[in-house]
């Protein structure tokens, strides 16, 4: 599986510029991570070293990057000018020097990406008296529209989840800890051809009851609940899906009525989905079935998220308006995003999460594992 | 192994705020990550999420947070005084309410940690006029000198890697693909009880001339030297180790006398390290053993970097000055360090490295696992 070719990024980054100039902004400056590949095709971890792309409103956009990445960068980018800075080098100093060689000394106006470390909003700060904002919406906006490429990477990210899914709900699971579980989904991933594992959480008996624990050396006993949020990633895309699997033994008190109401939720948020429709009423659809079935207040998150580079992006299914204002945006065609809803007890919880993939008249299923609580 | 105890955070933290009073900050405030871990015990992966620990000049420390995290932050960390949002509401309008009910509407100046998001620091800027800096050297200081119980941390992650690191040594290789590789690595890190991966790396042939390479689809070949970088986590701390290892047929000309340079480089850097001596000299012991045998300009990096939370962290042993200029502050007992010497030809490499921690009189060798490029 190639990556994307060069016309597409290079398309995006002029579209980028169009949008820089409508704003009235000089540049655009990334850091390392996912956004620098979307527009560059290269792609490393963001980790501490002074890394930018940055694309100016016109003209040809620039990396500045330690020396040993030259390789990296000429094998995997489109972008042809590079500046350089070595380890015995001060890189604001360097820095400094780019910026007026590329004409950007006067800037007035530098957007930059959300994840930007603030040491590096800050050092630019010391080289440039601009104006700074972030340039999340500008990104995203173009992110969320999934070409065919991406498509397909998300296709082959979700077929490795779902398969490790089926595969995980056969082992002997009451007696390993989360932490074993876990390790076991994420070598699976790999094993199947991913490039990189996803997010996984294993959250076992009471650990189920909180939708934010990863996973412990808790271990798994007969009649617990444990939900299983595994995904993959193929060449930087991402896939997410969840089961929530009793291994062995009878399920707790309320738990089988709970789940019937958290699959009929999910099927019906999944049928609402369409072009046209917001966030806001998909997550309406959800959360009314679970109030009306008498669990008010136990769904305690979104009923999904837009999945692509990034494992939680736009559009965010959802009736609040905080997260990139993603919600009110109409549901458009090639979008790809969860539907989790869930319901949380004392002692136990159940979500069920599957990816889908935005249709013109209707939505795609990415994963389709089988979705029961029984063991297979 | 429990986490630290409350006392070591409290104390850590009454010195974080000993040195805010010095420097004539108002607060500092930490995003998601190690920095939090390190002064709260609450210890989160850096996600888009509006959860900061606010810690003022004087009083007590505050989180303000998602409120689906309460339980987590209540039974991971001593920090009493919680502010929470929900899904539905603005966090930044919430950020603004909690900020004027610690007190702080009126700071002047404010620390951020490096790695907290742009898009973060700009809404901190919308709702305090203060002036904002970033308190790296600040945390670096406390966190760069280990306490026994993270020294006990990281002897436990180096092992485990050292483990590893021999049990892969005796894998049939050869047809292998580096992923396939990185991945039996990550799972064995996480069946020896490490509760994750550290930073994994599979250099082979000609992907071992080029430092910053992860892993690739790339077949092990007869002859390739494969550079095998791994590492694992244990209750938040890290270890780091490679080995250079021709797994079958015979390597390429000239690899074996690098081979007995790199080894000469890196006993010579250990021995060197002691308190009281810089970064920059125990750099200056192995880079002139490598130039003096031929090989200038093929040391294509730094002799070393600490570890700790941080995969690098200061100290460095680096002849420059740009990291947090960590080289410049002599080595203390305490400190835990890579040593790292390197040769880079333009067909393979050659990097053996080794964690050590700096005792009152020289160093204590936390890997230590067979150094040879031979197979077991």
């Amino acid at each position: 599986m190639a990556p994307d070719p060069t016309d597409d990024r290079r398309e995006r980054t002029e579209r980028v510029q169009a949008a820089l100039r409508e704003r009235g902004a000089d540049a655009l400056v990334l850091s390392k991570g996912v956004d620098q590949y979307y527009l560059s095709g290269f792609l490393t971890p963001p980790q501490k070293r002074h890394l930018f792309l940055i694309v100016p409103a016109s003209g040809e956009p620039v990396f500045f990057a330690p020396e040993p990445y030259r390789r990296q960068l000429e094998e995997s980018s489109w972008v042809e000018t590079l500046y350089t800075w070595d380890d015995t080098e001060d890189p604001v100093a360097r820095l400094r020097e780019t910026v007026a060689a590329i004409g950007l000394e006067d800037a007035d106006r530098i957007l930059v990406n959300q994840g930007m470390w603030g040491m590096y909003v800050l050092d630019f700060r010391t080289v440039l008296g601009a104006e700074f904002d972030v340039a999340t919406d500008l990104l995203m906006t173009l992110r969320q529209r999934k070409s065919e490429r991406e498509r397909d990477r998300i296709r082959d990210a979700a077929s490795i989840a779902d398969t490790v899914s089926e595969e995980v709900r056969s082992l002997d699971a009451v007696g390993m800890t989360e932490n074993e579980l876990a390790a076991e989904i994420e070598y699976r991933v790999r094993k199947h051809g991913a490039t990189d594992k996803g997010t996984t959480q294993v959250q076992s008996g009471p650990n189920s009851a909180h939708p934010p624990h990863a996973y412990s050396d808790r271990t798994i006993e007969p009649g617990d609940p444990v939900i299983v949020d595994l995904g993959s990633r193929v060449d930087g895309y991402l896939s997410d899906q969840s089961r929530t699997v009793v291994y062995e033994g009878d399920p707790p008190a309320g738990f089988v009525d709970a789940f019937e109401t958290v699959r009929e939720a999910q099927e019906a948020a999944i049928d609402a989905i369409e072009p046209g429709v917001t966030g806001a009423a998909v997550d309406d659809v959800a959360r009314s079935i679970i109030d009306d079935a008498g669990y008010e207040g136990q769904f305690l998150h979104v009923t999904g998220h837009g999945v692509g580079l990034g494992i939680h992006e736009p559009p965010y299914l959802m009736s609040g308006s905080y997260m990139d204002g993603g919600n009110e945006i109409p549901i458009e065609p090639g979008m790809v995003m969860t539907v989790e809803p869930a319901i949380y007890d004392d002692e136990w919880g159940i979500r069920i999460e599957d990816l889908v993939l935005v249709t013109d008249d209707g939505t795609e299923r990415l994963t389709d594992s089988y979705h029961g609580w029984e063991p297979l």
